[in-house]
């Protein structure tokens, strides 16, 4: 038997920078918390900005806070292929050499030159959690989903340390190709 | 080494009975066939309609001939939650209990109260190409897929005979969770 964990989607979003945040909703504006997610200091926002690419635009995508040293927009490929954005599976924060995009906010516009990534899937776990799963920051696991449309996942990243929480993150292809609802679980096979 | 078969993804689409057909694109109306599919007798065809569910419309679906005894609408889970509706997986044409939408075409509109489905992942094989990857129409098998985003589908159901051809059918969700570019292949592992 694995070790357990739940299973968190991640719908497209975005994480911004200070500057950004600025032009999209005005010099001084900040971050308005509406729910806290299960990795510690995170947190879903009521500002939603609109994701333009070159074929269309995805309305009203959520930001997640806090702000960050780099503006990152995380979609699904479903959601970067309908703006005709050809995004790269990324690592967070490893936003070197990948697409951009427009934001269009409620008080101004940010052409973006980088940072639109599919994100690579991978679990949170702490210093303890880790442990006990007999696995360690950076290593490549498989996870396990039980039920209707059962699969393995190989190429899993382990992130861990003292800023995480025992969720595994998958995108929402990931999510719906799974079949898990809200409760889902996966184990960690390795 | 397991037995290896081409991936094809199948986007959104929609196969329709004569009386829809007639509805939707006008009595007498014939199919236009513009690309023939892997599939033995499968074609895509010109003709294009509107899904429309309670949230929103999905414009412009591409309709695959020949006509069938009964409409049915395929979508991925990601395209069937965009406009609102829960569809089950389920093997093609087996209808019973699935929910309906409401199709609009070039002449008219047609309210359907089922046959909206998550096609289940299944892989087509011919008598020989089954006979040598040993398996038989209606097993369950699992398949492998490497790269990138690599996995194992479980829950893979096997459709073998003479009407079929070697091929892997998987939804968009499916492929892009899986990382499929246009040359994909699956191996089948049991």
């Amino acid at each position: 038997m694995g070790y357990k964990v739940k299973i968190g989607l991640s719908n497209k979003h975005l994480h911004l920078q200070q500057e950004h945040l600025d032009i999209l909703f005005g010099k001084g504006h900040e971050l308005t918390r509406t729910k806290d997610l299960v990795q510690p200091g995170q947190f879903a926002c009521e500002e939603k900005v609109d994701i333009v690419g070159p074929k269309n635009t995805l309305k009203g995508v959520r930001v997640l806070g806090p702000l960050r040293p780099e503006t990152q927009v995380e979609l699904a490929m479903t959601d970067a292929r309908a703006i005709g954005i050809k995004a790269p599976v990324r690592e967070s924060g490893k936003l070197e050499g990948t697409p951009g995009c427009k934001l269009i906010g409620p008080c101004g516009e940010v052409e973006l030159d980088h940072g639109v990534i599919v994100a690579l899937r991978h679990v949170h776990l702490n210093d303890e959690q880790a442990k006990e799963a007999g696995v360690k920051d950076k290593d490549i696991v498989s996870i396990k989903i039980e039920g209707e449309r059962g699969l393995i996942f190989d190429n899993v990243l382990v992130r861990s340390g003292s800023k995480h929480e025992r969720e595994v993150h998958l995108d929402t292809d990931e999510g719906n190709a799974a079949g898990c609802g809200p409760d889902a679980v996966a184990e960690i096979i390795k």
